[in-house]
């Protein structure tokens, strides 16, 4: 089968990764972005372009959400099964007369940063019994965990990863900025941070929440919001401690 | 050097399992609750009182911060050094006339989980060399991080743990809820939230946020407010986008 990967970011850099590195064949990585594309080329051994799209049985779209449907149109073949990897589309959103798919990897990715692609969860659909096992068969290279999905599911994924990940990053960047204000170095809060972590596969969250607000202690939540200067970090103290007293009724 | 922990819960424990664990002898466990108490005893034999306060070099009070003051009139002893575990009360908050001081290990406690404690910072306090010297001692049997702080600077270290930890925490929480709803496996995203943690070591996290608020995807933004039913959840995503667009300037 011969696969074609349109797109030159993360998503797309990690995929030609994933499966350069199980030998699987990409014939061709196309976008617009040519040192993008020369990059993802000389690395993994595929050839790249910005004009001609190659020939294959199965396109994956790689590319930013608002860039899905335009870039969908560069494909004018009619047999052929095209999948694109948004969270938050669906299948429809493509423009061609080819059979539609959805392949979505559920994962950060960073250029730099390497991952054990098998454990990522990719999530894929199709209405096509055919194209499901292609998808299946394609996934089934570089993870374990591959999940039939909908639309409908899928906008939930991507929703609850946004606070699982997108969100907890950004409360990582403000600690940071509370501990550079103060020269503390953040790395004193990795062993913690990691520990967070590691805890949530053996308790579940709601039952390992520690700190002052399921305490209640009304001294510290004051005390803490005197020494919060920046005020979205103060908007973010109110609003999370806020929610954990919901949660715990408190 | 004869040493008493006062207190049976989360840091009581993990204390006494790891100076335990490196022959470091505890002389007693000492407290109120009897049962909590009795299983720290027989775990790691150490003799338990909840009425007559043994005789010590050092007494490390590991109690709630609203206790601290009272648990340590329980200390009439004058020769002899005091020091609480808390993030957030100056050394002084300690009744009585011994020499007083602060050992604050900078990590989340849970009795189930085992840690690796060499790793965990451990902050402490004191006006007096010599006693800087026994607690420096003391924390070097459990750590290789030890480092001088103040009351001042405890503060600061509590508040960003908060955000690293605690705040994290309860975004898992609520995307636990999330997924819960929609009876998709919170496992799916164990891969997401472990790299988006081993991620900040390799990358600050300001510069490794994604998601939409960063791309200022209002698309997607819209859409997750009108996917979200649960008012705390819809103030946390409200909250958590204007501050990453805030910090981003977008």
């Amino acid at each position: 089968m011969k696969t074609v990967i349109l797109g030159s970011g993360n998503v797309a850099y990690h995929l030609a990764k994933a499966f350069t590195e199980k030998n699987i064949p990409i014939v061709q990585v196309f976008g617009r972005n040519e040192a993008a594309l020369k990059e993802i080329s000389s690395l993994f051994n595929i050839p790249h372009s910005t004009s001609v799209l190659a020939d294959a049985d199965l396109y994956l779209i790689a590319v930013k959400d608002d860039a899905v449907a335009i870039v969908s149109e560069e494909i004018t073949k009619k047999d052929c099964l095209v999948a694109h990897t948004s969270g938050s589309l669906p299948k429809e959103i493509l423009k061609g007369n080819y059979r539609k798919a959805s392949f979505y990897p559920l994962q950060t990715f960073s250029k730099t940063k390497n991952l054990v692609y098998e454990e990522i969860p990719i999530f894929i659909e199709s209405d096509d019994a055919g194209d499901l096992e292609i998808l299946k068969n394609l996934a089934a290279n570089i993870t374990e965990k591959i999940v039939l999905s909908t639309y409908e599911k899928r906008k939930y994924l991507h929703l609850t990863a946004v606070f699982a990940c997108n969100f907890v990053n950004h409360l990582y960047a403000r600690a940071q900025q509370l501990a550079d204000e103060q020269q503390i170095p953040f790395e004193y809060f990795w062993p913690l941070i990691e520990e967070t972590t590691l805890k949530i596969k053996e308790l579940p969250p709601k039952e390992a929440q520690t700190g002052p607000a399921v305490r209640n202690d009304l001294r510290i939540l004051q005390l803490h919001e005197e020494l919060i200067s920046d005020e979205n970090s103060l908007e973010i103290y109110r609003t999370m401690n806020q929610s954990i007293k919901k949660m715990y009724e408190l």
